[in-house]
């Protein structure tokens, strides 16, 4: 009897978390299980504000994914995505292409530009280890420069934030960290460098506790972070960006370096595959497969769930794309196995922690606010959570944060 | 009486070692010292190829002037000088101005473009710590940059050297060392680096024994070096160089990264303020004082000597400069005293130790040559050795390079 065939695609926490479950779930005469991802490392998204800082080397944040699966029963492949041909049940890879009875896309997201000019060209991601350490190098560069030049230009010394959500907070908890250092080490007066945050949305961190919000900003502020919210980013240029407040006329503001850290779509993959998206987004069934398509599982930043308590989608965190993996894992299985019913998605809600540096950050954990050292504790906590569930105590060791105090 | 006024101009190899001799020689009653720099710091001007490649942080290559000086005997004025005015005997700072009894002049040398276009805009050079660290930056950006563009561009692995003389050849050394680093680091096959050597001149290292070229070049050859001898760059573009062999048609190379480390001229100061130079280096007279002004000394990259033997001047190098700045010291010493007469210079050739990286150098050391690892530790000796003429042991326990094995 010829085996089915699981085809997972993305190494994320997803994917990845899928393959490591499903690896424990599946005996190897019941399915072959084949994992496809870019890189040979998984790397940690949420802690790629520190590589890009230059807080954390990128060699912290990843990891070998062959030192994860268990290689007699997964058979890993190095190649990238360019297709899904869903009705012919294939993926097409840069490489080759694969045969899948059941398929688990988890490619991750891409950053949403939303059409605003110039910020493909112009603007540095927090996206990957690849545009982490290239964001670093960037601005060590600018500070390297700056004492060459005669004519002494500040501006290299300005660091442009856009977007104060998660990503960008995170970033700029770091950045300020690391502005010192950076001072120190290229012999420039820390008083010449200006940090702004644009947003273009009312508000800090939507969708989190207030009280915690003015404590991040005003952390934030006193590190030197100038915010201006309510204030859309109109143009990213080679000098720096143009922003404007409703519909006033755009000013400049000069920067050596703009990041991007406001919005995630779903991945380009999805759209081009022909399913059926928003953003990139498939809303997936409760059992995470796509509608009409009872092999395929979308899980992690190209799904999306509706939090029926505020009527809106789930954002995508590697909290649910976790917990997304382990489902699926469990459903493939059924499906193996005939188990006529499938196990539905319910997001468990472990709290959220937004870290603002090493030794800072603020959270809800349990439903409890917390906020400094208590909740920069916290942090590490699930940071090395998730290097435990997919690769058990081991990894913790090597890889995670164990300087608590 | 009115105590005499010395100016010393520049904390090179030169005016630092004239500094610490002439602060021993002199009682505080007899004379005012005065040294003028543009940092606060001196810098191993032959250490800085280390500091460009990246194998040696630019801070192991500096220390503090106020470290080696005592300031009971000597006054340190950090600023920058934007003329001598001989007939007034005073020297216009950018922050104010000083007068002199006898003048100092070891400003160190500048980089001789010839002329070819774009060298100043595109090329990078090894010539201060600002220099190297925005050379050392510039390159680990363009590695970093390589894996994020979906169009490869190789170029960005490319550097091109213009020069096959100490400098350039010392730098080679240290680069080939450091590109198995810098591939491991941004994930780059190293196959895809590209280094090129390109020197006007018929040879690479004039003047230095042949067999010892030979084992240079091929050397660096079995490292990835090609060497283009005989090639000129006609021009330096954003993308590369434009370089012929006599009057061929120029051609392309396309490098991310052009270093310029080929000559050496005299410090533009020393034209603007009215003296009789060649490429800003005045022929001083064997007591070093430049010929019509008795109270000038010049020393170091901007003066001139002709070495008797072959007719032709010493090359600057950090030997020669302390030597004439010890003899400066007891000149201006002698000068105070009424000694009638002053001492003339002689070269004492203790011989030259080209590195080709960490463990391997060539060089002739009382007049035999050596190459490999001995001569590698010889380097180390002659690099200690400097510091030791300015700091004493104190200063090569401090800063020297004591990993002899």
């Amino acid at each position: 009897m010829r085996k089915p065939k699981i085809v997972i695609l993305g190494a994320g926490y997803g994917g990845l978390l899928t393959t490591v479950r499903l690896q424990k779930l599946i005996g190897v005469n019941e399915a072959d299980i084949i994992l496809v991802n870019k890189n040979d490392y998984h790397y940690e998204t949420t802690w790629l504000h520190e590589a890009s800082a230059g807080t954390l080397h990128h060699d912290k944040v990843r990891y070998e994914i062959n030192n994860v699966i268990d290689r007699s029963k997964v058979n890993f492949v190095q190649d990238t995505v360019v297709e899904i041909k869903k009705d012919e049940k294939k993926v097409i890879l840069e490489k080759g292409e694969v045969e899948y009875d059941y398929l688990v896309i988890a490619l991750g997201g891409e950053p949403e530009t939303f059409g605003i000019k110039g910020l493909k060209e112009y603007a540095f991601g927090i996206t990957s280890v690849n545009s982490s350490r290239q964001l670093r190098e960037h601005i060590e560069y600018q500070f390297a420069t700056y004492n060459m030049e005669e004519e002494k230009d500040e501006t290299r010394l300005s660091i442009v934030v856009g977007g104060a959500g998660f990503t960008g907070i995170e970033f700029l908890g770091e950045l300020t960290n690391r502005i010192p250092e950076l001072c120190h080490e290229y012999d420039v007066d820390q008083g010449k460098v200006k940090i702004t945050c644009v947003e273009a949305a009312p508000m800090v961190l939507p969708g989190f506790d207030p009280e915690l919000v003015n404590y991040a900003v005003s952390q934030l502020q006193s590190k030197g972070v100038e915010f201006l919210i309510g204030t859309a980013i109109k143009e990213a240029t080679p000098d720096g960006i143009l922003v404007a407040k409703g519909d006033e006329e755009p000013w400049a503001i000069k920067a050596g370096t703009v990041v991007w850290a406001a919005g995630v779509r779903g991945n380009s993959i999805i759209e081009k595959s022909g399913f059926e998206a928003m953003r990139g987004r498939v809303k997936v069934q409760p059992d995470l497969r796509v509608p009409g398509f009872d092999d395929v599982f979308i899980i992690g930043d190209s799904s999306l769930i509706i939090n029926e308590e505020i009527n809106r989608p789930y954002p995508p965190t590697a909290q649910i794309a976790m917990q997304q993996g382990e489902l699926t894992a469990r459903n493939i299985a059924a499906l193996i196995r005939n188990t006529p019913q499938l196990e539905t998605f319910k997001f468990d809600n472990k709290g959220t922690v937004c870290s603002l540096g090493e030794d800072d950050a603020i959270g809800v954990v349990f439903g409890k606010k917390i906020t400094g050292s208590k909740a920069a504790f916290m942090k590490k906590v699930v940071d090395n959570r998730a290097l435990y569930m997919i690769g058990g105590a081991g990894l913790v060791m090597k890889k995670g944060k164990l300087n608590f105090f």
